[in-house]
């Protein structure tokens, strides 16, 4: 393909795309395939000879989008947004073509040097103190990670090497393995799946602790483990807080546990992956009460702040820990600029991999086209927005709030018993014009609602609202005749029946 | 920014790309600037009120283009490639407008099923064992991956976690915490800087042994290092092959590794980040011998296969290990499809972090519109320059080859002192219209001439060595100019002199 083909095509692919997020409510949320239906469109080895570039777009719509959950379609309403927006794509086409691998400054300063500046322009519209800051005069600073995940498990992996260091400067005749074998971590049961795969990565024993009533986890319950820990000759090393749990959008009490990560001398890693983005907006800053505790602390922009995943932004009260833990040195490597600066420090050392994108790009142009009025804006407005699907659930007798709105989330639930509402999920998910996922609160199985897609208006909700009553109201009918049902034939009801077939059939397959 | 804003803006972005890259050569490879030069020009914060999206690529050539160290310049001959071509820039373009996290298949069963189908496509034009394929009967498969890095630590973490399986089915009464402070695993001193950094990342210590006359880890020095740790009681756990060595392009004996590993049951991972996309040409294929052998193996297709950064291909043997060490499960993960089939398997349990890009499109379009055919002409040209640029060096006296091309690196050096190498490569990365960096060959220093650029001409390969000899030859005047100074200074060179002046100044900016 030369230059030329490029322009085309390139061209062409910007229509499809602009076409593709215009018409978005078309499409069902969730894919109509089995498991393998590609499978059986596409060869089974690549083209020997090259295909031409017409045939992709057409191939995209025919082969990949009937295969593709539309994260960005207002109908999307599972876990946590992802980010999108027009000036990120951009990002992202003008990152790959430059396509500089910024490991260290001279491989492109710029690549380097953005990052620092765009980061402190997020730290300061967040509010976090100025230790976080890269031009600050300490040795703190940011960087972007590709996730979440990394991020704790970049904090568990310098949290074990500093509290190693720490043991060893009382007890230098200990040995590192033995230390390491007695390490624990601690976080709330409400944290995302990746704090704990983050602790099996990192071999650290985590105790996932209760949270209290409204999902927070409090000082005194982890002071309890932490004592009860120390008492077994076991060693506390890491505490990673949630600011806003994927289940139900609940705060860690940050004051409380970082006073205790101080006292005793604990790294405080802050997961904020998608709540964090709200302190742009002053009146939701208060959630980082506590934050001047924390030795590192991430969030998503990637998540709501209208940039592409990856951009999973972390800050450091003092990198030097993370530096003289993980440097590795080549002759290869070496440059005139390699003494750590803050203006043009060498990220390699932050971070797990040794390569990295220009993702800065992505990021300066988002916010620098949405300004911080628009993502003001976006937050406040995907905030109403659930606010006003909390309405109207309120406003029917069949449902009940279990969390009223929390940022863009509102947790409810089918009064009664949880099968109705295991069933209705299921049901909605099947037909494909609404995704949601559920979570446990108190015991009791809830349907997580959540404004994901930057496109989401109030007559999306509405219709979304309008759906899952309707797929309701069909259930209960459908319900209803099944219990006639069951009067007819006995005491066993048709759905139970078919079960049963089903199982039989299932198990035969099983012994042929 | 509106959909018709966004076709604009697409569209102009389009052109800019390939107006940058149809006159890449004519800007310097490397940056003219200092250390903090952005930070003069950006605002302090982020705007207020939204910038115009005609402001941002002004300010990309402006701002951000001196500040870049242009990875596709034929003048960029550090390192090893980083790819990228215009199918890949678009795959990229429409991933983050599709924007699906595909942790597993529900999120996007498209997203995880092209990535199956091309890692078959992958491993079949490799010639890898049919063991590797997702499609075949067994447990193993291919996943993409962020970065070779990652694909090591990885490895790294699931040996651990089988060998402490391992030893506790003998000895049930071991503490895992005593196993895993044991664990060693091997590779070769000249394996890559992210291969010592993943065992720092693992904590496993990790013995870098010494390569043989030809930088080729072998056999009978793994024996020996493996029988040395048992006697002290440690547990060999990986080894790390390296096929296509940083420094030089030099390869371990896979074959001799491979049969070790297997008897003692030790993972073996074979990091082919840049030699291993060359196996998609026959007559490279060798290089895999023992290939048999391996857990695991890891080629950057972002490297060497015009792929854009990231997409680093990992197969593994035996998916089994990896799933049951790594499994972390919430109610909002859960789907229908969980159940891990090869066609559609959940590849969260495969990768450190939880999300997903959709990277599969990328490589599907390059793949596709480079077709195997044309694939195979690139490496195969790559290779020519290299051996072109060989022949070069070869007829000038000033110069001798220190190793021949292998694939497309050339290491060379001047005749005599390292001393002259050093001044040079330094001058020429000074004057920024090539960029190369050093290696240490058989204690000498080296000069490593890679072709990286899919742009590279016979034309760009002989006016880059112009430039070098023209700057050697220039050098050597200055020299003999500075040497005729010190007979007149009487003992002490210009340069002495100028530097120790510089010096002085440095001393006293310092104090001050």
């Amino acid at each position: 393909m030369n230059s030329e083909e490029f322009r085309q095509f390139g061209k062409r692919s910007v229509d499809y795309v602009a076409d593709y997020l215009d018409n978005i409510r078309d499409r069902p949320v969730l894919a109509e395939v089995k498991p393998g239906y590609l499978h059986k469109l596409l060869p089974k080895e690549m083209p020997t000879t090259p295909d031409h570039w017409t045939q992709i777009l057409p191939d995209v719509e025919n082969l990949i989008m009937p295969g593709i959950t539309h994260w960005h379609s207002p109908k999307f309403n599972a876990f946590y947004p992802t980010g999108s927006s027009y000036p990120s794509i951009i990002g992202e086409m003008l990152s790959a073509a430059i396509g500089c691998i910024g490991f260290n400054w001279m491989a492109s300063p710029a690549c380097t040097e953005l990052e620092v500046i765009v980061l402190d322009w997020l730290a300061k519209a967040l509010g976090l103190p100025e230790c976080y800051l890269n031009t600050s005069d300490g040795p703190g600073g940011g960087i972007i990670q590709g996730s979440a995940s990394e991020a704790t498990l970049v904090a568990l992996l310098v949290a074990k090497e500093k509290t190693v260091d720490y043991v060893k400067e009382f007890h230098p005749e200990k040995r590192e393995a033995d230390i390491k074998g007695r390490l624990v971590a601690y976080a709330s049961d409400q944290s995302n799946s990746s704090v704990e795969k983050s602790s099996l990565h990192a071999s650290i024993t985590i105790r996932l602790l209760p949270a209290d009533e409204n999902g927070s986890l409090r000082g005194s319950t982890l002071v309890e483990a932490i004592d009860k820990d120390i008492k077994e000759g076991l060693i506390p090393c890491c505490v990673i807080a949630t600011l806003g749990s994927t289940g139900t959008c609940a705060f860690d009490r940050l004051d409380e546990l970082g006073v205790i990560c101080n006292e005793k001398n604990i790294w405080l890693h802050v997961d904020a992956a998608y709540a964090g983005s709200a302190c742009i907006c002053p009146e939701y800053r208060q959630m980082l009460n506590g934050i001047q505790y924390a030795d590192s602390f991430d969030i998503n922009p990637h998540k709501w702040l209208l940039v592409n995943f990856d951009c999973s932004t972390m800050w450091f009260k003092d990198t030097t820990p993370l530096i003289s833990a993980f440097s590795v040195d080549r002759i290869y490597l070496k440059h005139d600029h390699e003494k750590q600066n803050n203006l043009a420090p060498d990220f390699r050392h932050w971070q797990i991999p040794l390569g990295r994108r220009f993702r800065a790009l992505k990021l300066w142009f988002t916010l620098r086209l949405y300004g911080l009025s628009g993502l003001q804006s976006h937050i406040r407005n995907q905030c109403s927005l659930a606010q006003y699907f909390e309405t109207l659930v309120r406003n029917d007798a069949l449902f009940e709030i279990v969390r009223p709105a929390t940022l863009g989330l509102v947790c409810f639930r089918a009064k009664g018993e949880d099968s109705f509402s295991i069933q209705l999920l299921d049901r909605l998910n099947k037909d494909g014009n609404l995704y949601m996922v559920a979570a446990h609160v108190d015991g009791k199985y809830v349907l997580r609602y959540c404004v994901c897609s930057r496109l989401t208006e109030p007559n999306d909700v509405e219709s979304s609202w309008a759906l899952i009553t309707k797929t309701a109201r069909h259930l209960l009918k459908e319900n209803e005749k099944a219990a006639k049902g069951v009067l007819f034939l006995g005491g066993e009801s048709v759905s139970e029946k078919k079960s049963k077939t089903i199982c039989t059939k299932d198990e035969h397959v099983k012994t042929e």
